[in-house]
């Protein structure tokens, strides 16, 4: 027999998302359906997941357990966003409205808008300012079902702001449910400091900044942003070979308005993702179709932007890649708070189904922050994430659109949003 | 002096989206903003609108008065969603899988799903049932913003069920804060009683049903679904003009899928609105340019389908039509029951700017339901149907994706949504 000290009982569906990791094709269409599903967990572990009588058999309920009604609901893992801008201050409404009248985001960026903007606004912004907006962006997020969040410094772009990011991500860890998955991004631009001087931006990222954010472990992962006017492949080739010399695991950011080669890089040297890929071409389609990287696809992004094209989610999937969704929620091209709203969009704008949406939220995310082996499904020994969303079917979760159906958020076993509100 | 009952001091920013009524291309522009507004009503109708200062030499408070803080937050009049299909049973969520799988909304409809699905439903439902599903999505809407909703019969497409879903539209009027405009839209369908003698259908609406809805006085509208497969534009025409004689005000679905020429009907009869519009025409668009008649677009439907295809909403703006938008909430193609998300697919998906989107979802709605003497706009009055939003300026309600913004909302002069919650 099982101890346990929490148990959602009667799930009018339960959703694991069990399956190989991460999941392709075929995988990716399963959701691990259980109607009328029962799941336990004891001190933040999941120790079992099935039905009424296998529960009954199975797991002794103390007193001291902690019940939660499924009936009407339906469970999944909680949400991973795997690619976020979370810590930057200000935002970027002018900008936006600017796009509105037909600016381009590189017009912008040529403009000294753009990122620099946000690299301004987040440079001027103590810690305490900067923890603050953090955290009421992943009440937001959390509110929406996400329970991970990895997020990206970046918007310091120089020794001191960089590190105050990452050790702005480090509090808001601490303070908040979610758990947040921090990523060096120091390669998010080249500041104006720098400017025509890459070589000696790259010198100061690999020989500064990446051996402080190590020696501090602010960081599980290394991004950088390949881009035309930004860092070429052969730059980022070498940022992510210092990187991984430096023990950081490696996520990039590639084709997303040009493709420069950065999603064969991804593949070849193994990096957990290769994110954005609006641009990616029949090669980088095939290098991901043979390797672990992740296609990490990001809608918000699009719709935000306005853009007719739209990553090639289902070219990806026929070819055997793994695919993920996240929200890239960020000032500048995607203020999308939402992992629900992500998943819609996958649906509606990306064309997948709502199953291979729902894996692509949750265990496909996993593996884009190397965490597949502690969520991203609900199954025994993995963290007890779970979120219960008030609709009739999982196809519900994107049918219908416009009000938010999560009611509760458990997060490591504990309730944190009871009823649509934060406990 | 003004006396008054209810005053909303201090809003960030309130926006009385007054003007020209309905407005076009330059006054949907011009959203009406007053920093730091203060708007007082009694006994439901608006009494004052300005500034503190003004408000101290106009107003009397007496001590029965309340006081809602609108620090912070950004104040505008209740969305009117002027397009949607409250009453129905059932959902369409089987046929929503076969759409992801590449089925067209025509080949649905050829294969007996459709409307047909949902006609069938709602005839099995009791009143009691239909009108606890309507309260129900009523409070929804009225969560995201929307205070005033025009509501179309037409799955019933027979007496006792065109005749039950009216008499419930009147009774959840009576229930529920939200005003609901009765639309009678037996010309929804052909119903399967009927099919290839569609002549004898018109006759059973034009003699039996419109006479008994007017006697009953159940609708303010007729409406009409012209649209190859459904009615022809000679029978669209047989039955407006049947409808007009019978008293209705029009409205018509038109240019969904195929431009027949109900645009130019529309214009020509003095319809209120022309729905729709995805395929509309150079010779519709002049037709709305020239006449009162509102082009109500309804972005739902695009994106719930999945079309590459948009209403062409800067043509229409350009020639000088008069724009407004719509939730075309159904159950078959646009489950969208958020005014707000409504307002966002306005900017990113017709590419409208936030200012004539917000006129669009307010003043011009209200003349695309007749009501634009009494509610669309903030002035002395008109109703008190205020909504107050947690953002720090209007163009955020666009640029943040995924949150509902709306905090609360105020009906008649009442408080109804209180922090998020019903009241």
């Amino acid at each position: 027999m099982t101890q346990a000290d929490l148990v959602i009982r009667d799930c009018a569906e339960l959703l694991t998302c069990r399956g190989p990791l991460p999941k392709r094709k075929d995988a990716l269409r399963d959701c691990g359906s259980i109607e009328n599903g029962w799941i336990a967990s004891l001190q933040g572990r999941i120790v079992f997941v099935g039905s009424e009588p296998e529960f009954r058999n199975e797991v002794v309920a103390g007193d001291e357990i902690d019940w939660i009604d499924g009936r009407n609901l339906i469970a999944l893992p909680g949400f991973v966003d795997s690619h976020t801008h979370l810590p930057f201050a200000g935002d970027r409404v002018r900008e936006f409205g600017l796009r509105l009248q037909g600016w381009t985001y590189t017009q912008l960026a040529e403009q000294g808008m753009g990122i620099r903007t946000t690299v301004a606004a987040t440079r001027a912004v103590s810690r305490d300012e900067l923890a603050g907006l953090c955290l009421k962006r992943l009440d937001r997020m959390l509110l929406h079902g996400a329970t991970t969040v990895e997020a990206k410094s970046g918007y310091g772009l120089n020794f001191d702001d960089e590190i105050k990011q990452l050790e702005v991500l480090a509090e808001v860890n601490r303070l908040h449910p979610i758990d947040v998955v921090p990523t060096f991004m120091g390669a998010h631009d080249i500041p104006a400091e720098y400017r025509d001087r890459t070589d000696a931006y790259l010198d100061f990222l690999i020989d500064r900044l990446m051996p402080a954010v190590q020696v501090r472990r602010l960081a599980d992962f290394f991004d950088v942003f390949c881009e035309r006017g930004v860092f070429s492949l052969e730059e980022t080739r070498r940022l992510v070979e210092a990187a991984q010399r430096a023990g950081f695991g490696i996520k990039i950011h590639s084709d997303e308005f040009t493709a420069l080669g950065a999603t064969e890089l991804a593949a070849e040297v193994g990096a957990v993702s290769a994110e954005h890929l609006i641009q990616i071409t029949p090669d980088g389609i095939r290098a991901l179709a043979g390797s672990p990287t992740v296609a990490l696809l990001l809608p918000g992004v699009p719709f935000f932007l306005m853009l007719d094209k739209r990553p090639p989610a289902r070219d990806l999937i026929d070819a055997g890649a793994a695919l993920a969704l996240g929200s890239d929620f960020n000032p500048g091209s995607s203020m999308v708070s939402s992992m629900l709203f992500v998943l819609q969009l996958g649906v509606f704008t990306l064309r997948l189904t709502v199953e291979e949406a729902i894996n692509a939220c949750t265990a496909n995310a996993a593996c884009a922050v190397g965490r597949q082996a502690e969520i991203g499904s609900l199954e025994p020994g993995k963290k007890m994430d779970v979120i219960l969303c008030e609709v009739p079917s999982r196809a519900h979760l994107v049918y219908e659109l416009g009000p938010n159906p999560v009611r509760h958020v458990v997060k490591n076993g504990r309730l944190v949003v009871r009823d649509g509100r934060r406990v």
